[in-house]
Formats: structure tokens, C-alpha cells, sequence
């Protein structure tokens, strides 16, 4: 078992690429060796089979996801209220609308996932714990509401984005409000703040 | 052109069927031809392009959810509360998620459209005249809210389908409250009514 960090996050970086631009059909072991730009058969050392290689696109799209520990130190000092609630749900759609290529591969690999029974397990492990870090999160930083109210935003949220990312409701799209003023809007209607 | 309204339909079944088992990937005339059984080169004489075959699915999909109009004859007494606009939204969730080949095929499809312009506007265009028929529909019933109201429960219901379609942020997935519970939840909190 290879165990180059830094070369297996390129391979899986590479694999990502792929996957957003030519979908979950288009993801070989080979493409990805050729997108990384290494030898035949690198890929295969570090991921052996086609559902090791998912499974770790899946947990390198959180990895990228996860902010900065610096990004969010602004508004460490800022009391628990709907308004700091909103800022923080304003950053993570800035985030993912902002990494459109790691979006869309999550969204190919939850797709890719409802044919194929362990993907389906491991990327439901990972988005799992990334949802019970963020109720985590909102619980120990002491924002209003609680499990629900994340949830009922994680949902908000994902489609959103998937307006904004893919085919929009709006025609045009651009006849659309900006999402921040669209987040602000839920978390103040789900959360029953003002 | 060829003109058979009923062959044209069951081409366009069978390629959502293709799209929902095969990705967008997996779409071809060819495979569509296959999945109908009928002679290659059918398809490709409704269908001349890809470009044209992809919006044909967009289109059918729309139609094949749209409800029987005898349907929501049970609701049509109701007095115009917020009990009536979660009862409607129940309605779609449950047609959304019942008919999982046509949900997924649709993502599929708005996935595609991010990698092709064409497709991008064909179906933007048939997704903006859904949304409009929504609001049409809600205002013209007299539900509490709005276009705003509308477009907030299009997002999250859109994220909610996800999750219990493909891989859930819940673990077990069995874990997560029935949908019927959440739209409940969601249209009481995005209309700010009890």
C-alpha cells in the first residue's frame, strides 16, 4: 500500500476534476492517471478498487470543504444570535458555490451511489459526520435552534445550490436574488428569529 | 419528422430509464433504441441531436410528474391555510419520491446541463415554466405567501429529495423523520404560520 500523502490527494484532486467535467462514467483509474499526469497504474496502487477510489473522492471533497481554521476567526467573538447563525450559513455557501468543480463531483457521486451499494455506505458515512460536526458546531457555539433547524437548513441550502450550480428555476438566472440575502431569509424563517 | 406522439413518449421513457440506471453518460440514441426495441435509427428520426433528445427528457419528465388533474380533487373544497399549502407540498413530495427514475434521470439532466450549453437552456427554460406554474397555482388558490414562500419550499423540498434519494446525511438512513413530518415543519417555518 503506497503511502504518499500528498501524492494520493493530487491522484484524488485529479480524480475530482474528472469527475465534475466528464461525470462518474468518465472516471476510470486511467483517466485519472492521465489527468494527475503520472504512469498507467499509479491510481490503482493508491486506490485498488473502483469503490476505494469513490469512496476516498468522496472524504477528499469534505477535506476541501472544511474552512481554513483562520477563515471563520472573525467571527469567534460575536454573540450566539440569528445574525452571527446567518454569517456562518453565508460561509458555507460561499464556500461550495465557490468550489463549483467539488459540488458537482459530490453531487455525480451521490447519484453514482444510488447504483452502487458501497458507495452508498461510505459516502453515507462521510456526509453523516460532516452533518453531525455541523450540529456539533452549532450546539457548542450555542446558536439558536438546534439538530432541526440545521437540518431543515442543510436541505435549504443544497438546493440552492443546485439552482445556482445547474439548471436554474429563475429564467433568466440572473433574474435571481443574490444567495445571501436568500440565506438570511431561511435561517431567519427556519430558526423563527428576526 | 416523424409524428407518432405515443412512439415519441415510449422513446422518451425509455431514455429516462437509460439516464436514471446508465448516467447521462450511458445516453445514447443507440441505447435508447436498445432500452425501447425497436430498430436503431428510431430514436435519432424524433430525435435529431443529442441536444434535442436531452430537452425531449427534460419535457417528459415535467409532463410524467405533472398530477392526473383528478388528483388533488380531495383538496379542492379546503379553505386556503397553511394545513392546505403543506397538504399540496406533502402531495409533491410524495410524487417527487414515488417516481425515483424521473427524479433522478432530472438530476442527471441538470448535472449535463452544467457541461452543455444547449441543454442548459432548454431545460432552465422548462424548470422556469414549472416555477411559474407553481406560483400561479398558489396565488391563484390563495395560500399563505408568495412567490418568495414558493421559491424557499422549491429549494428545500429540491434538498430534501436528494438526501432521501441518494446517499443521506443520516446514519442509519432509517434515523431520519418521515418526509411528510419534514415538509410539514418546513412550509409551518417558511410561512411563519402555525
Amino acid at each position: 500500500m503506497p503511502s504518499n500523502p500528498s501524492r494520493r490527494a493530487d491522484l484524488a484532486d485529479a480524480g475530482l476534476r474528472v469527475l465534475a467535467t466528464s461525470g462518474a462514467r468518465g472516471l476510470t483509474h486511467r483517466a485519472v492517471d492521465a489527468e494527475t499526469g503520472v504512469p498507467t497504474g499509479t491510481a490503482s496502487n493508491y486506490f485498488r478498487t473502483r469503490d476505494a477510489l469513490l469512496a476516498a473522492l468522496g472524504e477528499r471533497i469534505f477535506e476541501r470543504l472544511t474552512p481554513q481554521p483562520d477563515r471563520l476567526d472573525p467571527l469567534a467573538a460575536e454573540p450566539p444570535t440569528v445574525d452571527l447563525f446567518a454569517a456562518y450559513v453565508r460561509d458555507v455557501a460561499a464556500r461550495v458555490l465557490g468550489a463549483p468543480e467539488l459540488t458537482l463531483a459530490l453531487l455525480e457521486l451521490r447519484l453514482e451511489a444510488t447504483r452502487r451499494p458501497e458507495l452508498a455506505d461510505s459516502l453515507g458515512r462521510t456526509l453523516a459526520t460532516g452533518f453531525r460536526g455541523d450540529v456539533a458546531f452549532h450546539t457548542g457555539r450555542g446558536l439558536p435552534g438546534g439538530a432541526r433547524e440545521v437540518e431543515l437548513l442543510h436541505y435549504a441550502v443544497d438546493g440552492l445550490v443546485l439552482d445556482r450550480l445547474t439548471a436554474s428555476i429563475h429564467a433568466p438566472p440572473t433574474a435571481a436574488d443574490p444567495v445571501e440575502a436568500i440565506v438570511d431569509d431561511l435561517v431567519r424563517r427556519i430558526t423563527g428569529r428576526d
